[in-house]
């Protein structure tokens, strides 16, 4: 892990780095060891740096004393797409140009990416060390790359997940997450159909699992949840 | 309103009354002035001082410098039943002799309940004078029978509510509900099929409402919902 530039704002240290391929970033308190990590797994053509990735990140630190990390997905942010990325993205464009359904598509893009990431987060929880102990904060593409990191890393013990749904995350990778789960689905998402979202909160096998719904689009979740999902690490964490 | 007994404990005044026929119990923070009012509806077969009505309104005054207040709705605690209340519960208790469907017969009970205690609750207001704005929290019968007074009382600005559903709740009165509301789901309640909780939730007329469902049965939430009421009772009245 190769640290390429660091800076300090309000008490917490943002320093970015590359693992091999893989560009990250990682928030860190600045006088005081962190008490746990979170690692932030960014929304569908968003990145390491979008402003919710780095909000979400400057508030764990912050207010909780936790360190953040985020990585660029494959084909997202500074990261090249491949040969297959192209293809699938091609056919998807095709597809909706012929008004088809893109779904199985983009289910199979996100089956590409989860393969290629899982281990990408695995070894960049390798590499930053001990941290404490280590949670996981993903929506949307987020959590559809998300539930099979929860579901395979034993590092990994909560996990703020949702805006996703049957259809475009996997319902038998779900079945393998035990930790507590937050589930955050938005009650007129005009991407995920309330019944697939359910859905896949249903196949959650943790013991402890709590939803929370708000009415809105995909895109209106209210302030609110971040507050609850900072409270809800600090609960399972701190 | 007669106050009848005063005690005093950790830092909390709890103070017994009866205002005409309805015997209720104020809470109060000792050393200050309340910041604000929380009506506290009890659940079924309950009363003003069942374990958890206590523990919430103690919470409330100890941890947010918040007055509470609960009342004995009709036919439970230290009220009597009507002739009206033994004749409903005697059929009901025929027809589950019977192997029959008590559901009917029990909204219709809450139909009457809610007729009487609305207007109760509403001169418990005007007795205590202004203790700041106001909130209203009740689940399952205490939803019942809070939702038509959310409804029709102005000066509550924020309920807690759930754990009831189209059936034995009036959906007709939640979309009279404007305020913000978090609303309660036990995700395998035996009483109260998840369709018809989530039907109730989407009745409501209010802009802000989240929804929390948590696995489990009726008597099965789980206590970290208590500590979010107090921060959704926080943020909107604090």
């Amino acid at each position: 892990m190769r640290f390429t530039s660091q800076t300090s704002t309000d008490g917490v240290t943002e320093r970015s780095f590359t693992l091999g391929e893989i560009p990250g970033v990682l928030w860190t308190p600045e006088d005081a060891e962190p008490r746990a990590l979170i690692l932030i797994g960014h929304g569908g053509g968003q990145h390491k740096q979008a402003p919710g990735v780095v909000g979400r990140a400057l508030r764990l630190a912050a207010e909780c004393g936790f360190a953040a990390a985020a990585i660029d997905a494959p084909a997202h942010g500074d990261r090249p797409k491949t040969a297959e990325h192209d293809r699938i993205i091609t056919e998807m464009r095709a597809c909706m140009a012929d008004a088809g359904d893109p779904v199985p598509l983009l289910a199979e893009l996100h089956t590409l990416l989860a393969a290629q990431t899982v281990p990408e987060w695995r070894s960049v929880l390798d590499a930053v060390g001990d941290l404490g102990p280590v949670g996981y904060w993903g929506t949307s593409l987020g959590c559809a790359l998300g539930i099979p990191l929860v579901a395979a890393e034993p590092r990994i013990r909560a996990a703020v997940l949702g805006l996703n749904g049957t259809s475009l995350a996997s319902a038998e990778a779900a079945a393998g997450v035990t930790v507590p789960v937050q589930f955050l689905v938005q009650w007129d998402d005009e991407r995920v159909p309330r019944e697939e979202a359910l859905a896949l909160f249903d196949a959650l096998a943790s013991a402890e699992k709590t939803l929370h719904a708000n009415p809105g689009k995909h895109g209106d979740v209210p302030a609110f949840e971040a507050d609850s999902a900072l409270q809800f690490f600090a609960r399972h964490l701190g």
